[in-house]
């Protein structure tokens, strides 16, 4: 889980700076007035699901650990801030000085969260802890975003892998993130190289359709990849026409020819009178690969065709409608005493909470119980389990987190978990009730 | 329009692996049979705008060229490369020499684009010009995306300062370029500190409800606040009840305090009744700032309303409903032959393009004409103004390209030249016509 010792692009001596203004001059006040060092809890939590989602997955956790590892105000730092005069000379003597110390509790990455569940506890005093909240929503907005669509499309997928192929429709390292998401989420691999370098997902790749224009004709340009890459590649049929396309294809490749892929028009009949077409040619174990602007509705809807793997790209890095998960840190208790907003339509709950989800003995996801940790320990059935995990301690990421592979095994069973409404695609409420005790 | 000097975060040593799998696998394929080194000219286009949107905004392209001067294979890649087996011994050999030499024109940053406009056209060998394809497709589509939103929304606060603040809504280096493309766009300030560091961006921010809660009453934290920041500043005064709120603000800053923040409920009802009451309190150069879920439809909403300035978050860094431009990266030549995919529903136009855009007398946009390289120039008249300008030659950059500043002003003059209609925010067709030759 840690930083890799390397220096990639994108990774940071610090993340200080990816911090909104507002978060000094608080803290630049707070130090003035002495309240700075108050303990506090600040919990992450959604208050509701995109439109007629019906579960969260939570991802970005081990990111944000280490950007909490890497948030540190070096002279580049103190210099634009005092050249810029967000904060007084007495702030910047403060964040030179700055590591978090305190402890952090969360839902492990790939645990399912619903409306109000505590996925993060932050506990610190008021300066340290209030000026991490811009980079941990960054974070946890983002990476759980994708990974909540990622699963939905990994569901309606059914078990046949996906490729992601988005980074070219995002932002260049939120790419690199949304790989990741959509790994842990159950895509089989991504495009993505810089993701493949920093988090070992496997990468895929073959050509583009400027790989076939360069070339003088389509033969010619298969020809090229099959003796580069041997005939166990994937060809793609669809530049000029795709009944020529597959069987120039099958000549050139041969029956062991690995996949065809077919990028553009309705790929459900394409996909069905290409597979007729391969099985008549003797290339009956050539796969089919299709892409271009599939969502999980999309997928879904090729459930019966004769589809191999799924090419997906910006339905996934976008978040397939929801780019954005709505999480909020909120700061819920100050020296032991609950603390909440008390505005009518953002209903905030003062106090640190506990969270656990309980199941009936199938196995299936009954309720998210969220109390206080003031209130006795609901008792936990032997199907129940305890949602919060520690993070950190006085400041130390603890040893053994999960990694990128457990969290996507732990996707995987809580998906399994799930009352069956709850996996279905078309809007409606949380699969589960989160009751607030 | 070159990096800054210093080693900040998410600065990057090199690009090289922002890229996507196939490119290099396309290039391996090209250097085994020969046609790596046919001279090729990319474009960069819109095939359309995004859902009834009427223009769009070009933003991203000084971060495309620094990403370019970037784009570099060290020992660091070339082993991650090497290890994966991604591609072949031949292929590193040349990946290790790479930097582009070839040369780029396009838009402006700033300029207006409409579907099929030539924003970016690459030109160079088929090897140095399609790995670049990721990275460019990455910026273009984030930060034009963000642009074009933020364009609309400046547009519907007529004049009234915007503060961007969605960092924490979107990838924390995504954040930090949206801060940039909605300054482009007209927004006055950002809360991104690290936007504040790239790009020079003045940054803005004060406090947060956590803040209030961290005190012992409203009353103490802005008492808090004004003996740090002085009376002028702004007091968010919707934390418990906003017109105790205000009465208390005044009485604590005083008729000098520089203004309210309300982040919550019905905020053009509130913001009147608060300038009611700011008036009747003798504060009656008080300024009022909203926030809460602000889009480019609530802040036209708020156009009668007594606000003077807006703060925006998720709305302006997720697109405003479109997260992505839809912008490709298109083989349009080869060995000086257009080339195109013949596909049914992609159209796409082979051989090199340039685009000029026709005024009336009046300066109002008439229409867009893309013209072929090869054809005769369509005659000038005085109101209309080719659209490309050199961008790169021989592999460098070239001297003198516009600022962030000029980006802004020039987006100004353009949205001012189009049709009115272009300029609502219903659901249309593009502003003006692109005119194929």
């Amino acid at each position: 889980m840690g930083s890799p010792d390397f220096a990639a692009p994108g990774f940071s001596a610090t993340t200080a700076l990816l911090t909104d203004h507002y978060e000094l001059t608080m803290l630049g006040s707070a130090l003035a007035d002495g309240t700075a060092a108050r303990p506090c809890v600040f919990e992450v939590f959604a208050r509701r699901l995109p439109d007629g989602r019906r579960y969260g997955v939570v991802a970005g956790t081990a990111r944000a650990l280490d950007a909490i590892a890497d948030f540190r105000f070096t002279d580049a730092e103190l210099a634009q801030l005092e050249s810029t005069a967000v904060v007084d000379d007495a702030t910047l003597a403060w964040l030179a000085d700055y590591t978090f110390s305190g402890d952090i509790d969360g839902y492990p990455e790939g645990e399912l969260y619903f409306p109000g569940s505590p996925l993060l506890t932050v506990r610190g005093t008021f300066a340290e802890a209030v000026v991490l909240e811009t980079v941990l929503l960054s974070i946890f907005n983002h990476d759980s975003a994708i990974a909540s669509a990622a699963a939905r499309m990994s569901g309606a997928a059914h078990g046949r892998p996906i490729i992601e192929m988005g980074g070219r429709r995002t932002h260049e390292y939120a790419a690199v993130a949304a790989a990741r998401a959509s790994y842990l989420a159950g895509f089989a691999t991504t495009s993505n190289l810089e993701a493949g370098r920093r988090y070992g997902i496997p990468t895929r790749g073959t050509v583009a359709h400027a790989f076939m224009l360069l070339h003088d004709s389509e033969e010619e340009a298969f020809r090229a990849q099959v003796a580069k890459m041997g005939a166990d590649t994937t060809l793609l049929v669809d530049t000029y026409d795709i009944t020529a396309g597959v069987e120039t294809a099958v000549r050139v490749a041969g029956s062991e020819l690995g996949a065809i892929r077919i990028d553009s028009g309705d790929v459900g009949v394409l996909a069905r009178k290409a597979r007729e077409q391969l099985d008549s040619l003797g290339a009956k174990d050539t796969r089919i690969v299709v892409s271009g602007d599939l969502d999980e509705h999309a997928i879904a809807a090729l459930r019966a065709e004769p589809v191999d793997a799924y090419g997906v790209g910006t339905s996934v890095v976008t978040g397939s409608g929801a780019p954005t998960a709505g999480m909020v840190y909120k700061l819920v208790e100050v020296d032991g005493r609950p603390v909440a907003k008390r505005s009518t339509h953002k209903e905030s709950r003062g106090g640190r909470k506990f969270a656990l989800r309980r199941h009936r003995e199938t196995g299936t996801a009954v309720e998210e119980v969220v109390y206080p940790a003031t209130a006795a320990k609901p008792e936990l059935g032997e199907h129940d389990r305890e949602l919060q995990i520690p993070l950190v301690r006085d400041g130390v990421t603890v040893d053994g987190l999960p990694t990128l592979e457990d969290s996507r095994q732990r996707l995987r069973k809580a998906l399994v978990s799930l009352p069956w409404e709850g996996l279905k695609l078309s809007h409606g409420e949380p699969a589960i009730p989160t009751v607030f005790l």
